[in-house]
Parts: C-alpha cells; sequence; structure tokens
C-alpha cells in the first residue's frame, strides 16, 4: 500500500522529477498546495499549460516569445550593430537586469559539449551563422558561461564566424571560473561586458 | 518589460510561491518544464487538479484519502486499541514506514502554537475528543514533533483526554530536540516508538 492517497503520490513524483527536487521536499511542496484554495490550483496548473503552449521560439534571436518576433528582436532602441550570444533565455535575463547592453541577443539553447553528448548540430548555431552572414552586425559578443563547455563552445563559434567580416568578442573574465551568467551579481556582469575582448 | 514572456513569467510566480522556492530556482524550475514534451506538462497539470479534487480528509482519521474511509482505517490487520496522534499526513508516513505500528492514527492538520496564532479549534481536536470518547481505545500516543508547539499541543490534549478512562503516552525522546517527525531516520522512530511513557 502507497503512503498517501494515488493522486497525491502521482503529484509527488511530477514535482519529485523537477531538478533538485527530492522525494520528501516534493511532498512538503504537494502538501502546501493541497492547502491551497481549489481556484488556486487549477490557475498553477492553467498557468503551466499556457507557459508550454502560449510560448514559441522568436524567428530572429531564438528566445522564448509569446509572438513570432520577440519584444526585444521587434522594439525600437536597441543598437542592431551588436549581437551577444548566450546560452539559454535565462542568460538573456541575467544581462537585460544590467540595464547597460542594448544590442541584439542570439539564444543557442546549450553549449556544445562532448562530456553530455551536444554537437554543433544540437544548439541553434546555423540560425547564428545566417544572422550574422546577413551582414548587419558589427560586433558579436561571446557570453556563454566561463566553463569548459561555455569556452569551447565561445572558441567554436569564433572560428566559424572568422568566415564573415565581424569583430568577435568574449565577455571578460570578471566572471569567477566554474560560475554560471545566471548567478552574477549585476556588477560582475557590468565588468564582464566592460571587459570584453577580441577573441 | 518583464524578462519573459508573460506565461512564463506567470508560472514561475507561482512556482516561486511555494515554500523554499526562490525566484531563480522557479525560473530553473520552469525552463526545465518547457523542454519537456506538451503531453508530460499536461500530465503535470493534470495530477495537480486531480490531486486536489480527488483527496478527501478520510471521516475518521481526518488523514488525506481517496474515499470517505482510507485504507488504514478501513483495512483489517490494524490494532484498534491504539491511537497515534500526529500533527501531519506526512507524520503517518513516516511511522508507516516503520512497520512496527499496527493501530490506528488521527491527524491534527496543524499543531496548537502561540506564535502562529493556531488556536485548538484550528486543528482536528474535536474529532479526536469524539473518537476517543467512543470507548475503543485503550491507549493513545501523541506523536507531535518534540519542540514547543508540538509539546504544548500534546500537553494539551493530554489534559483533555483525562476525562476519559485511556491510558495516554507520548513518543520517547528518542527524537533530537527541535527535530521533526518526517525527517527521523527509521531506527530512532523505532526507539521513540519502544520508549514511549505516560503523560
Amino acid at each position: 500500500m502507497s503512503l498517501y492517497p494515488r493522486p497525491v503520490e502521482e503529484l509527488i513524483d511530477h514535482f519529485a522529477r523537477l531538478p533538485g527536487i527530492g522525494r520528501k521536499g516534493a511532498a512538503r511542496l504537494v502538501f502546501h498546495l493541497l492547502e491551497r484554495s481549489d481556484s488556486d490550483v487549477r490557475s498553477f496548473a492553467g498557468a503551466m499549460i499556457a507557459a508550454r503552449e502560449n510560448t514559441v521560439f522568436c524567428r530572429e534571436c531564438q528566445n522564448l516569445s509569446e509572438n513570432d518576433l520577440c519584444p526585444l528582436c521587434s522594439g525600437a532602441g536597441r543598437d542592431r550593430s551588436v549581437l551577444c550570444v548566450v546560452a539559454e533565455p535565462r542568460d538573456v535575463a541575467a544581462i537585460e537586469r544590467c540595464r547597460e547592453y542594448k544590442g541584439l541577443y542570439h539564444v543557442l539553447h546549450g553549449v556544445i559539449s562532448p562530456t553530455r553528448q551536444k554537437s554543433p548540430d544540437d544548439i541553434r548555431l546555423k540560425e547564428l551563422l545566417e544572422r550574422v552572414g546577413g551582414g548587419s552586425f558589427g560586433e558579436v559578443i561571446l557570453a556563454t558561461n566561463p566553463d569548459t563547455d561555455g569556452d569551447t563552445t565561445a572558441l567554436y563559434i569564433a572560428r566559424m564566424l572568422r568566415l564573415y567580416e565581424v569583430k568577435v568578442t568574449r565577455l571578460a573574465y570578471g566572471l569567477p571560473m566554474g560560475g554560471h551568467v545566471e548567478h552574477a551579481d549585476e556588477l560582475t556582469l557590468l565588468r564582464a561586458l566592460d571587459g570584453r575582448r577580441e577573441v
């Protein structure tokens, strides 16, 4: 016999499959939810489906977006001569929080990783080359994480971009080695933006 | 402008309202979910609604249950002369994992707590008194956590139960002070069950 009613066990299973949440932690979250109102839980479940169904990838920068073109790509007041290449959507959010960078972005959705069997074909690299090949960028900033896979990816992209007449820079190592763009404080990220250097 | 598409922000908000999950942690969970298949996310959302809608409180022990009477209360092979009083459904699960206790349970759904404004009327105490008043129990084991609120609740219940002809015991302090029934290892819980003493 399972220890909780079947629907409760099933919800615990779902939570426990999320990264960084064990079964005891999942149980705690579920019991918390069971104390909420019906409408609260329905709204949570609805938000889950809506987030999955109502977001697409921006056809330009590949970031998550509600529309075919995201607000950053379609908006005025952005410097369309600079392109910042990041691994994940949350890296865009981290850099935007600095309120310093005004260029465009390109989201790779991953990095090249031999250990995790991610090849250049598994990330949005083709789309990046097409954009840079379009010829309107003067500089491409490589803002992948300063770890092995991030550095590998940056080097790989830098080499590919030698074909084009574009300055390629890498975020300065203001970021601590092994760290993540996502968790950097704003000052560190500003330093990294200021000190970017040509690859 | 928000940093993520609106449906994504809304789902992050929902996750961030769960206990122990901050906004960055919530964002990580959401991006993980967005990489899952549509059917996976729908099944998670469905499980959430099902857990909320298809569980009731057992009319006897007040534990979460799929039916009017939970499997423990309706099942054969339980000692119906012993009643173990716990604060939360997860405490029932912890004690059941010992495979030692064979009596029945009563789930209070909280403890008396002056600091958190929980009075005796806010927990399932009336139901407990009705059950014990029914007269079929020879012993009531108070298994609330060994912390201030848990001890207060146990003492309060012990005093109320003096009206009835029933032996009232408390889990032995095999549990470390300030600890939680939920997290105790099985040996500690067994010690606590064995060494229970009359209040």
